[in-house]
């Protein structure tokens, strides 16, 4: 089969690789019909992950159909069609008994991390009964393929680590995938106001068709300070991952206020308790435990999100050298998911 | 009256001062018998705070006799014996409403800040209906004392902040009277560990005493991780202030961790967000709302909380420069909380 494969840093290529097998009766086979690329493969390609070692399948975003399944499998069965989750959980260890999937002792991210991932014609998936999830009759695949990672990270991570709710002043620092999930999301919970912050103001024009209230490109700090009558805001949330986002999420909180730290991060940043330990804020980081994929199901079912508005390219996955040129390029080539398909 | 007044950066005096009136119909006239010194009061007159004016009379935190009374107070009337919050608030401005009094907007922590303070004959309480609370009769002065800051401070911005729940491992850094009423106040939810960390022996033997379950007194991080078999923390609680004791407590957090942070800081710290971005965890920050007060007063009417060995020395008022003398030198001094009565 085909796979795209993380040849050291800097290096990737599209070649022939076996044919994942069953190795474990928790594991399924799945045959990619959908998949798509994320930040976090770009910085794995620049050799910021360096638990990725050369060879491995990258890519943790998926929807397929089961080709095999193993003795224990009892959720899915050979012909179903099944989302992927980006977070592989065993459903009995004890951090998943606590619904933090996201470290389970044998799992959490290792798609395309620690094991051969989904930018493949086929992948192995561990422990398929709490990683795979049927699709419901009529789903479109491709926004469905949104569930695999970007909407619950938005949601968990964003609008649920930020507790948004009804009324609420929100500001979102990034309007790349994440953020925009954190956006759609975020809306479930009625703020009264969504201020997404970006320098690109095509990202900041997609913002405001998803139901940003508010849109800020320069001077993050005094826009929205003046824009919160000096009050600052309830909600930040951090979705880029750098010193300077994270700095501007911790100079607008208001009292009380919520830090949502969505952002994956590779260097300590300057925490100002200098300031903040007096205004009894909350600051909380997260990898996705993604155990929001089923009620956002539904709401994809229902129309109550629009997940397909994230997808702005489309590719055959045998083009998928070109389709990660365009999103390495994502400002130029207002990128801001890329769905390949075979 | 006599009161002790900050005369600037490293000095104080035990003076004549007016006595103080009534000012606005909110206001109560307290006569004190009992107040005591907190660590912030040593930061004030090491000039740390610069918002506190030379001239101010130091002192948050009292019991007293209720003197007088505005013509709109309705809770107090004279003759009452009172606690006093450290925290003013007026009960309904916005912050209040939510419960936030520490952000209150014609209050939160002014005593002996920005208006007059406890450590003198009399004080004026503003907003004394939301400010003071009824002593139930039979109940020791001296221990409610420590319901005026420390022991909501401990239960607020450590317990809950730190959501101690049962069964978990707490580590708290700091074995001052900050942490050890954080210690005293986490028992109420039945942690199966309580880990206190502190440089000073004869603090960690108090805590012992008070129920602490391990003691740790050099190479925190190292020894901590080796208590909890290199699985880290679920609560640590920082009750100290510098970027040291923050430092052990972000490297000691499990996945899903709380960090409680109770430390007045004066500098900014080195958040390391990259290694904690992935680890899920909660970091909460405040400045007590005492709204917990009142299940507290419980408490010590029961018995079921030590209030009383927080308490190491006894001064007559009189003698506070000399009270202040021992304070500063907690440690060779083996000080917790000084008692001062007239």
């Amino acid at each position: 089969m085909k796979a795209l494969v993380y040849e050291g840093p800097g290096q990737r290529s599209w070649k022939d690789k076996p044919r994942p097998c069953i190795e474990k009766p928790t594991d399924t086979i799945v045959r990619l019909t959908h998949t798509t690329i994320c930040g976090t493969d770009l910085h794995i390609l620049k050799g910021d992950v360096p638990t990725v070692e050369a060879g491995r399948t990258l890519g943790h975003e998926g929807i397929g159909i089961v080709e095999e399944v193993g003795d224990s499998v009892s959720s899915v069965k050979q012909g179903d069609q099944v989302l992927i989750s980006c977070i592989t959980s065993c459903g009995h260890c004890d951090y998943c008994k606590q619904g933090m999937y996201a470290h389970c002792r044998d799992g959490g991210w290792i798609l395309g991390h620690k094991i051969d991932g989904t930018q493949a014609e086929f992948v192995r998936i561990p422990h398929a009964d709490n990683s795979l999830y049927r699709l419901p009759p009529g789903l479109d695949p491709a926004a469905a393929l949104m569930l695999s990672d970007i909407l619950p990270t938005g949601h968990e991570i964003g609008a649920l680590n930020g507790e948004v709710k009804l009324g609420d002043t929100v500001a979102i620092v990034g309007a790349g995938p994440i953020g925009l999930a954190a956006l759609l999301t975020s809306r479930f919970y009625s703020p009264a106001h969504i201020i997404m912050v970006d320098p690109d103001e095509n990202r900041l024009a997609v913002a405001r068709q998803l139901g940003a209230t508010e849109i800020v490109s320069t001077n993050p700090v005094e826009e929205i300070m003046s824009l919160t009558h000096g009050e600052g805001v309830d909600v930040a949330m951090e979705a880029v991952g750098i010193p300077e986002t994270f700095d501007i999420c911790q100079s607008i909180l208001r009292p009380g206020g919520k830090l949502a730290n969505i952002g994956v991060h590779g260097k300590s940043v300057d925490f100002h308790i200098e300031d903040l330990w007096i205004k009894n804020i909350t600051l909380r980081t997260g990898l996705v435990n993604t155990n929001t994929i089923p009620v956002l199901m539904r709401f994809l079912e229902s129309g109550g999100i629009d997940a397909e508005s994230l997808i702005t390219h489309r590719f055959d996955l045998n083009d998928i050298e070109q389709a990660y040129n365009v999103f390495a390029q994502a400002a130029s080539e207002k990128a801001i998911k890329v769905l390949l398909t075979s």
